[in-house]
């Protein structure tokens, strides 16, 4: 029998090539999503296409109120940023679009769901790379995660399974991930970056997530699939 | 400015005892429950109750819903075991009222809501001495989620502020929290234990929770102020 596998996906191109990759490595997809207060639905809309499009055995989406806390611009009504937020990073400052504990609370409902299957991975799309600015996004905390993941479950005391949190983007590149999810036969057109797309699903082409897919698909040389609704976005 | 603390709140008798400890040692309160597919909401009644009655500076109640994953008697539909379960402990087994992942993910929003108010410590309350079936109350895995903590937050880029997770009672058996409490002037007719409350809030006097309560109350020689609605209970 197939290993199983969680895999947490966002409906966009890191999560996706992640599920292609615990794919193509023989494992049965578990697609995991959350409805956290996001100002719009369509990156979930995404995701359960594309769960249906990799052949996942089953998708569930978590509703998480992370507005009760506050403190993002993903979830807080403080505008989008428009300009690359690497600059930010540079300065030292963590990006504003970054939501506290985010990747903790969602490793941590995946956890809860692997238990239940008895899977032994939970695949996570980060990268080291092009995001450095989010602390949870470091290998270092994927590592102590995954440690403390052990000791918290059934796992740990009774040796059954243990869980391992896979990173198979941590060291790639936005192109480095567009070509291997395109080597894997991904459908990049199913997923969606944008921070503030508009209601038919297009993107704005100019937030900081639409800056590095555009930057990703022209260092592949990948013709770039997405719709952009600003005019002047597809050449920029 | 006194230091905030997120205390997480269950109604029950370890996490009030924890939250009075809290204040004792002069922190400001915050404090943190979660609606988690639980029967009954008799037990939030009650933290809020607490919350008020210690002086709270907030406290929030969040939803989750681990019935969507299934795997427990405190979630899902199978009968709570009205039998003392270390017994189960004893053979080697998981209590069947353990849920999957649960104070992973309790933390992983007290990390969250932490990170946003700058606070330095969550309290939790509990015990690797009556309890020590389930997983996530060894103290190696709060020692874990601690690092873990420190890595995945702003806080362990920036060195701002480092995050303690503070437990109080981990050495302490029932009556040792109960006698803590009743020196802090807790007031344990506002908590509730049980399992299988009546709809008036009453306690069933067998389930497992309660068989600890009694015995706790019993050993700590404190009178056990808690309404059972099985008449033969209160002297069992």
């Amino acid at each position: 029998m197939p290993d199983k596998a969680i895999i947490l996906s966002s409906g966009g191109i890191d999560s996706t090539t992640a599920m292609a990759i615990a794919k193509s490595e023989g494992k049965d997809i578990y697609s995991l999503s959350f409805r956290y207060g996001q100002r719009h639905s369509i990156e979930l809309e995404a995701a359960v296409k594309i769960a249906k499009s990799l052949g996942a055995k089953a998708h569930k989406i978590i509703d998480i109120d992370l507005r009760q806390f506050g403190g993002s611009a993903l979830t807080d009504d403080i505008p989008v940023p428009k300009h690359d937020i690497l600059e930010d990073i540079k300065k030292d400052d963590i990006p504003i679009t970054y939501v506290p504990a985010r990747n903790t609370i969602f490793l941590s409902y995946a956890m809860a769901w692997a238990e239940i299957l008895k899977a032994s991975f939970i695949y996570i799309g980060v990268t080291a790379v092009d995001y450095s600015g989010y602390p949870d996004c470091r290998p270092k905390f994927i590592k102590a995660f995954e440690k403390m993941a052990n000791l918290a479950t059934k796992t740990g005391i009774k040796k059954e399974t243990i869980l391992k949190i896979e990173t198979p983007l941590i060291h790639l590149s936005k192109a480095g991930i567009i070509k291997t999810g395109i080597q894997l036969g991904v459908d990049y057109s199913l997923t969606i970056s944008c921070y503030d797309p508009d209601e038919k699903g297009s993107s704005c082409g100019f937030c900081d997530s639409c800056l590095h897919r555009k930057k990703g698909f022209a260092e592949a040389g990948v013709k770039d699939p997405t719709p952009y609704y600003t005019a002047d976005s597809a050449s920029a």
